[in-house]
């Protein structure tokens, strides 16, 4: 996970092909807590993190927001009571690109210092 | 709206009962740009605000995770690029009380100062 976290998040065009299922998988080996889901057509790169209440969830997803600003490549973060969800898709291409392997790993490094 | 925001976010018991569809409707009626939307069989209370970029979303979900936690009554956030949205339901009634109501407005009021 490490290593993938060091990769750069590369700038993202339209044309770039999406990662194949093969690549996504291989990725995947890395992230066992994560998972793919597909949210109308588009594939996406998910993770549930639970809190014990509701700021701790918001003050995660802080954290996440300011890397993700750091890149200019943005998740869906959903805050609610007790659990912070962090979802990781490449709008650009309306599909998963490595950059939201990348960006998936680097948010576990917040959450496991 | 106004008024509404005014009155108490009172503590809910689970035995309290969830609203009409009338009385949803007639405090709705306060709250134009709100929606009421059923999720997994829960009634719930959402409305999506627009911005330029992911930063101001994220800002404006703290300020509405404050007043939540002032009154112990938590949305979901959900923050995406260019959008929050802030969904109101009261977890232990599984459906609408009024402090539901109560919260969309004072949430309108932060957003409209």
């Amino acid at each position: 996970m490490d290593e993938l976290a060091e990769r750069p998040c590369e700038a993202c065009r339209a044309d770039v092909p999406k990662l194949t299922p093969l690549q996504c998988e291989a990725l995947l080996d890395q992230l066992p807590q994560w998972r793919l889901i597909e949210v109308n057509g588009v594939k996406q790169l998910t993770r549930i993190y639970l809190y014990s209440g509701f700021l701790d969830a918001m003050a995660q997803a802080e954290k996440v927001a300011e890397i993700a600003q750091q890149e200019n490549h943005h998740p869906a973060l959903l805050v609610e009571w007790g659990r912070l969800t962090v979802t990781w898709w490449t709008h650009k291409i309306k599909g998963l690109h490595e950059n939201d392997f990348v960006m998936a790993a680097r948010t576990e490094r917040l959450f496991t210092p």
